[in-house]
This record gives C-alpha cells, structure tokens and sequence, in this order.
C-alpha cells in the first residue's frame, strides 16, 4: 500500500506544519522563524526515526517536494492576514492527526525494517511525538515535559499496539492502519476536550 | 571480555534508569512521563555515542531486553510507594555508577572501532555525560550547564585516560576497567560529597 | 579545490570556537564548560550535516587536529588573563565569520553528494547556524529562538543561494566561494550593526 502511505505522510507532514506555523504565531517570529518552526515540526519526528534505523537517504532528502510543500505553506501562512487569526485552540486537530499518522507510519517503517513489535512500537512513538515536542520547546516559555501532558505519548504507544493486533488478528493492513489512526485521533481529542490525565494530581506543587 | 561489557552496561542501564526515575518523581511526571526520562537517561549517552560511530544498529535495538527492562523499571517504580519516597540525594551513588561505566564502555567501543585515545576520550566523555544532561535539563527548572557542575566531565575524562594508560602499561583489559572505573565512581562521590568545583568562583554573580 | 576548503574549515572552526569561549566566559564557566562551549559551536553544525547526509566518519573524527586545536585554545583561553577580557561585543565578528563558512562548506559537500539546489541550501543553514544555536542555548538564559534575530538563517539561505548562481554563471568554484562567503559575512555585519529584521513587530509584546 505505497500509495496510501505516501498520501498519508504528506497528510501528517501537512497537518503538523499547520500545528507549527500557529505555534510560531503565538510567539510573533516572522517569516524564517515560522518556516523554521514548521519544518520543524513536520520532518523531526522523520528524522529521527531515520537516523535511529539507519534508513538513508532521509525520507524529505528522498522527496524534496516535502520541505518545498512546507516552504510554500510558511510563505503563504506569513502573508495571508485571515490566516494568521488562527488561535491557539485551532492547534489542537493537526496536532492529533500529526500525531496519529507519524505513529502508525514510524511504527510500520520499523516492522518493514524487521524490527519486533515493542521495538516498533517505541520508534512510533518517537517518531509522532519528537516534533511535536521539538515545537512546544522552542515555542513555549514552558517547556512541554512541565505541561503535564505526557497522555499524548501514551495515546502513541497504545495506537502503535492496536494498530500491531489489528494487523495480526484481521490481516489487512489498510484496516488496521485506519483503526490505529483512528484511534490516535479520536482518543487525542477527547483527552484534550476532557483534560484526560493518567495520575490524578493531588501532591501537585 | 564480552561478558563483564554485557554486565556492566547493564549495570550502567540500571543506574541511570534509577537515577532517571527519581529525577522525574522529583517534578511528580505521571508512570509515562516516568519511563520516558529512565529511557533517555539510561540510552541517551550510548544512542549520541552509536550514532556519531555509525555503530548500527543501535544497541538497544540490537538488545531490546534493555528498553523492556527499563519498561518494567518504571511500571514497578509508578506503582510501589516505598520507592517513590526516594529523595533527590539519592540520586548520587547511581548517577556516579552511571557516569563510570557508559564513560568507559564508550570510550572502549571507539577503541574497538579504531580511534585514537583522543577521539575515544572525547566519545566516552559524551556517552558517560549525554544521559545525565539530557535528564537534567528535562527535569530541572534550571539547566544543567547553569549548574556549575562541569567537574562532571573532567572526571569522565580523566578516567578515561586513566584506563588507557592503565590498559597499555598493565596488559589486562579487566585491570584496566577496574581501575578507572573505580576512579570516575570514587571521585564522582568525593566531589559531590565535598563540593569541588575546578575553579573558584570569586568573579561569580 | 580541497586546500581552500581545508583552510576554509579550519578558519570556520577557530572562529566559532572563539565566539563559544566568548560567549562560556560571559557565564563565568570552568575551562571543561568553555571547552565543551567552544567543541559544540564549532563543530555541531559539521556533525548535524553527516549526520542527516549519512556521511562517515565524521569530519571532526576524520580530522582529529581539530578537537586538538579547539581543546589547546580552550586551555590558552583559560589561564591566559588579557584574553578573558574580551566582551560580548567581541562575538559578532568571528560568528559572522564561522556562519558564512559552514553556510557555504555544508551547502557544498551536499551539491558533492549530489543533492538539488534546494535540499543543498537547507543543508547549509543547518550547518552554519546549528552551532550557533546551541551555543545560545547552552550560554543565554533567553534561548536564541526568542531573540528576533532569525535573520542570522534567512542571511545563510539567501548567500547559499548566491553561490550556486555564482558558480552555475561564473563557471569558477572559488570565485563563487569568495562571492557567497562575502556576501553572508559582509550583511550579517551590517545587519548587526543597523539592527535589522525581516519583520516589524509592531504586534511585538
């Protein structure tokens, strides 16, 4: 299924360049610090999957309409005035299915390479979650590991194994790929919309 | 001595993965939070170190009982309520243990490799030091290089100089790792224990 | 032309060593921190761009020298009294110096290994600014990302791009060389010394 893979990584490469772009808004860069940020966000958590696994060329030296893509986007975002109106809140849907798609893809790419299982299923993690983290470092006064947020790794992990039983018990892949990634998403904003947490918060500070 | 590396690196993986653990109960991180800084406290060093080395793969994707051990380190950790009453002076003896054998494993493999003492101390000084910053800058309002702390790398360094000299004059490998383990541990201890520093800050703010 | 570009990367990495003792000396670090400061500028932007192009052993292991140079200048730094006199001021000059020469090295060896005109000019950012970047982070209690001064990246790109046009009309690699290195060192000064950005924040906080 190449085709359907390719089309998904420009749908999260897309989707987290947006979640970028209205991060780096929020802390007035202009028009580098944006594509910056973007670019940032979009091909991190790629990278560093493919550094991991040794899979060279990188996967956006391989296909460089992807940085172009972000290029353009941060060229546009930067001087097209509704855009810049998003607020913070709008972050909030690319940022699931960022996280959903560079999961499940991470993951497969590792299984591809014949990597177990467990180890898959922390390299999607890795690879969903790393530029996403990388963006709220630069772009927050608080960096995201005090956020109290960490169910977003959670929700990674628990995709990557569903997304692994899917595609054992049912034997398609497709399927499985569009439970998993379903799962991310759907999950991702219900904690959001619910402030989900794993540990309740009684000996805060 | 293939055996006593084996042994020790996962001496150094569990101390650090402790150490990791009581930084991040430190600043109340949720079970994922948990396993998430044992991970990159106890792989971060040896990841930097394989990856500068083009040492693939990775050894924790070679020896996944490694990340799995840490996994089950951190779910016992999270859920047994002696454990998390361990304070942050804890933290010493296994950060020393730590910053001991991944400073003179790495410095081992770059010799394996082919490097010189130079470039091999460099790497070991990165493989011993990388896990340790990493966790302290997660976990740390302030960051570690703010911490005046740097006698941290000079002993890794010194260490690692020790074990070569000690491996050239002596003809035995064991000897040799003995000796400037010890060395790193000791000073490590003996240094927090009595405050040195290289240099005195009289010009300091 | 592979004795310019020795020389060329030779004067790159005294000149980002020095803007790193600069900048670890403002902090009042010990000679390991303005070691480490001046190992990190210096060469973290070479070792980003082997990484990313795959490209092994690293120069800095290749070329063992130049950890050798960079560990005796941090020592001379260190006990050498008139040098440590040297203000923040003093950084500007050897940082413009050590961005152009990475910008237009790393965008070379990419074009070598035969990537585009596009992924290229990427590659050279990365590799003139990444030192930079961490050497602001390590050193400023302000990460650089925050400091509005983004045109350090945009001022890369666009003496990246020069270049390849340069040598594309010229049909001459050291006229280009000599063109691009200009032309980044010269408007990094200017840029420095007028204050300018790409964007006014008129919408600044």
């Amino acid at each position: 299924m190449p085709d359907i893979i390719y089309i998904l990584e420009m749908v999260g490469i897309v989707a987290f360049a947006v979640s970028g772009m209205i991060a780096a808004r929020n802390t007035n860069m202009d028009p580098v610090g944006i594509f910056t940020i973007a670019f940032v966000t979009a091909l991190g958590g790629g990278t560093l999957r493919d550094l991991i696994m040794d899979n060279h060329p990188l996967y956006w030296i391989k296909h460089q309409e992807q940085p172009i893509l972000i290029l353009a986007m941060a060229i546009i975002f930067s001087f097209c005035r509704p855009l810049r109106r998003l607020r913070e809140s709008n972050i909030v849907l690319p940022d699931a299915v960022g996280l959903g798609v560079f999961s499940i893809l991470g993951a497969q790419l590792a299984l591809d390479l014949g990597h177990s299982w467990f180890i898959a299923s922390l390299l999607g993690v890795m690879t969903g979650t790393f530029g996403g983290a990388l963006r709220d470092t630069l772009c927050n006064e608080v960096p995201f590991i005090f956020r109290k947020d960490q169910i977003y790794a959670s929700i990674s992990f628990a995709g990557c194994w569903l997304y692994f039983v899917c595609q054992w018990a049912l034997h398609s892949d497709t399927l499985a790929l569009v439970i998993g990634l379903s799962f991310i998403v759907i999950v991702r904003l219900l904690a959001v919309r619910f402030d989900i947490r794993l540990q309740r918060d009684a000996q805060a500070h």
